[in-house]
């Protein structure tokens, strides 16, 4: 795209391969022109040659982890994985009636939610230009259903603003850019436009301002029914004798902008939240479970990692039991791709060089919450008309997550109460007792809500921070750290290599684990193959 | 939201109600208030009172029929249902393998699908605003999933712009606004913004530009990562040491204003198209099934209705085997409820009034064209990561619809192929043999898709107009004719009154049928109990 002549002239071709020799044969033509890049990931990872019988040890069964044992065990090495939890996954995580988890600190929640609902605490959703990891989940068979990231119907709300009462983002987003049309629309018509625009584009422009900014004919955002088709209506249209609509009264501008609501549109229109995004059927750890019908018999599980030690011939893992922590346990390999966060990492003897060791050190981890509240009913279905989706608040909580499933149902329902991501309530939401987090989730919600109130009936709350497995969200590069440490952390270090989120551009995201653990795991191959 | 004071003390009363009397209790105190109206529904139709035995004779099993059936039947009345068809839901149909159809001129179609997959030719989306049909599908256990009308990675096409090439949407959406923002911005930071916007909200718009616009420090919109967080990458962040991404290069405000492409921004704000959407999981004619479940041993089927009289007593309809038309047949009742399309009905002898006549005459049909077709795999997700949503040309398709279900999996596909409504070709395509309808569709399709040639499989073809039942897609209210006409179409005419998308301020949609119908039983029900 970045030369128009050069790619009708590439179409062109592309179309004449594509004739002559088949879509597969033109797909590939496109890739090789840089015409589809929607991600690095081309197709499963080839790792060819003879592997001369290599052991690799893996430390971690969370997605890079699973994805480099799957892949490594393909092609000819020996696999072993250690994993601190009973279950593999990591962060890919689903919380469910029933289970329970300690956090750092000694508190014990257990999940009172329905039989058939649930919460994912870690990661919820997947773009789709997450090619490696819906490779994944296609290989794997792990069915997906659309996770709802804009839901014109939700909720943006500002306590200080508009009397307190959220308003719906439909609204918020059609008079926003409704009015910034009409201002520019007005700035176009009165000749005051910047002399870079051409009296031809100027009167396209004035046509293209009336449609997305839904003006009138005389280019005025205002309550009308052109607006409400937008925006929404007082009276939306109906049927027999009942049918006109009656229009709706816009948000002034002024109100939009002091309310600082536009600040969440962001969400809206970013690459990694456009749609279509995704969820997995039945919860995100149905993507880890299926990884570990594959690679289970590769898992040590409850295994402490305590020491990391290489030497020229290889490397040599101490752990301990996790939960009976006794006699410690050595295992070697000649290779170890080491997944363990770097907040815990950093905790760890670790003979690596000093650049590593300084990368491993220097990224600090993002604080989350997430909360899970279970619902008598699912009420922001039934009386807000709420199905799926986000509302934003500058309360706490952040945000309201709303189911992405079994929409239009009777019965009970999990909201996702309360999401700090990063945001300034994390640590002190991380430093309450869980039970306080969940109350003053609902306490907060119930601004949004007031059907909280009535409705509530349980919850649960994971604070990232102490979740004794990662001791955080994800990790948290600067610019700067990026710049100095990144390279050092992704080399291989004698016999020993990192992989996961943290190592990564994509921080926090699934697909950086696998891209990541991809990238490791095909530069330890060359170095196997051609010593 | 009209009064912002007043608004806030609503709030306070409802609050106050909520604490007091519960959720419920507070959702009627809203609904009251006028706070809470995304639709006329407010829940399931009472038809209280004794109907004395009264008889309506519904015509037409639609879902106006139907409802009517399901409702009047509850409140006590004799109902019988007149269908044309041989099953049940009207314009609320799905085509799947091995189902034949016949259209007028007596082309023959046989669906060639693979089993499990399928085509809606009439109705395929449900808005959440659409409260009775919602509601329905709630009662009759209708399960439903998102039907994604905006996916960004989707295509926008006009054939003599960028070489023919088509843009993703997302691209073009986010240079867009960028540009439009870019301007705005300009005009501000150089005093030349009108004079209505204060100091302080110059200086918050200049904010929220930047961040909705994707601009740069000094206000520009351009090749950056910035940018590319909105539009997507030239390469997209990777993990490990090929992890770098890099920035994509804008289209030019003037392009794309000469291309037309933001003609089709509407699509994606829109109230009636806006997140979230459904559609039925298997089919749309889940729905129609579902009432069937219900209502079904009220229908008589394959009843061809072809003559609608009515004395000061009763309505005695006349009607034939649709299939095997040879004698006719007669059946009385109180009332009549007549749901069959304008299209049809004003060729029928009926004696209702003048107003109500001209009113049957006076709507023209609107010309639709849907062409299925079915490739042998869903090269669009393989290869062009476009999972649901709608691609948008100016080629006579005008639209390829991608299928919102059975995600990221290996197998067959249909793709929606062409979807003229009322568009300029929709004649010509309707004009055109069945078999010809298909094969332009591939043909003007694989412009967008040049997988087309080698995947394409087998298709079918519904021009609305040739369709035997409907004659047309919906009614086509001009708004002169509907200032004249719609109140007389929806009045009773002494035992006589009409119901159906035809007779709403929603044409086309099923919650227009649906509304119309309970707002005519209302009616009716009314003259019954109090005659």
């Amino acid at each position: 795209m970045q030369d128009e002549r050069l790619t009708v002239r590439r179409r062109d071709l592309l179309s004449l391969i594509g004739t002559v020799a088949g879509s597969a044969a033109m797909y590939h033509a496109m890739t090789a022109l840089g015409f589809a890049s929607e991600s690095r990931y081309t197709g499963p990872i080839r790792l060819d040659g003879d592997v001369k019988g290599a052991s690799v040890l893996i430390l971690g069964a969370g997605l890079a982890g699973m994805t480099a044992a799957l892949e490594l065990r393909k092609a000819g090495y020996k696999v072993l994985v250690l994993e601190f939890n009973d279950r593999p996954g990591g962060r890919n995580w689903t919380l469910r009636g029933g289970d329970t988890f300690v956090e750092l600190g000694g508190f014990k929640q257990t999940c009172a939610f329905e039989d058939g609902l649930h919460l994912d605490p870690g990661p919820w959703r997947i773009p789709y230009h997450h090619r490696a990891l819906l490779d994944y989940c296609k290989r794997l068979r792990v069915a997906l259903e659309p996770f709802i990231q804009l839901n014109h119907n939700a909720y943006l709300h500002a306590s200080p603003a508009f009397g307190g009462v959220p308003q719906r983002i439909r609204a918020v987003k059609a008079d926003f850019q409704g009015q910034i049309s009409e201002l520019l629309a007005k700035v176009a018509t009165q000749g005051r436009l910047d002399e870079g625009v051409s009296k031809e584009d100027k009167e396209i422009l004035l046509l293209a301002l009336k449609s997305w900014g839904a003006l009138d004919r005389d280019y005025k955002y205002k309550a009308s029914l052109i607006a409400s088709e937008y925006r929404g209506y007082a009276k939306p249209p109906g049927g027999g004798l009942s049918a006109a609509p009656m229009p709706s009264e816009p948000l002034a501008l002024s109100d939009i902008l002091k309310s600082q609501l536009w600040r969440h549109f962001w969400h809206f229109t970013n690459y990694e939240l456009q749609t279509t995004m995704f969820q997995p059927v039945g919860g995100m750890d149905m993507i880890g479970k299926a990884f570990a019908r594959e690679v289970g018999d590769l898992i040590r599980y409850d295994a402490k990692v305590t020491e990391i030690w290489q030497n020229d011939s290889g490397v040599t893992v101490t752990y301990v039991d996790a939960k009976n922590p006794t006699q410690p346990q050595k295992v070697t390999a000649d290779w170890c791709l080491c997944t363990i966060p770097l907040s815990i990492l950093s905790q760890l003897p670790i003979n690596v060089g000093a650049a590593m060791k300084q990368a491993i050190d220097a990224v600090p981890y993002a604080a989350s919450v997430k909360v899970g509240l279970q619902f008598k009913r699912r009420f922001w279905e039934e009386d807000d008309a709420i199905y799926g989706g986000i509302s934003y608040t500058d309360l706490p909580i952040r945000e309201i997550g709303y189911p992405n499933t079994g929409y239009n149902k009777s019965g009970r329902g999990i909201l996702l109460g309360a999401y700090l991501f990063k945001s300034a309530s994390s640590f002190e939401f991380t430093a309450m007792p869980p039970d306080e987090r969940v109350a003053r989730a609902v306490e907060f919600g119930a601004y949004i809500h007031p059907q909280y109130r009535s409705e509530f009936e349980n919850g649960i709350a994971v604070a990232w921070h102490r979740v004794p497995f990662t001791l955080g969200c994800g990790g948290d590069w600067s610019e700067e750290t990026r710049k100095q440490h990144y390279r050092n952390l992704c080399g291989i270090d004698g016999r020993i290599l990192l992989a996961g989120e943290h190592a990564s551009a994509l921080p926090a995201w699934q697909e950086g684990a696998i891209l990541s653990s991809l990238d490791a795991i095909a530069r330890l191959h060359e170095r196997v193959i051609k010593p």
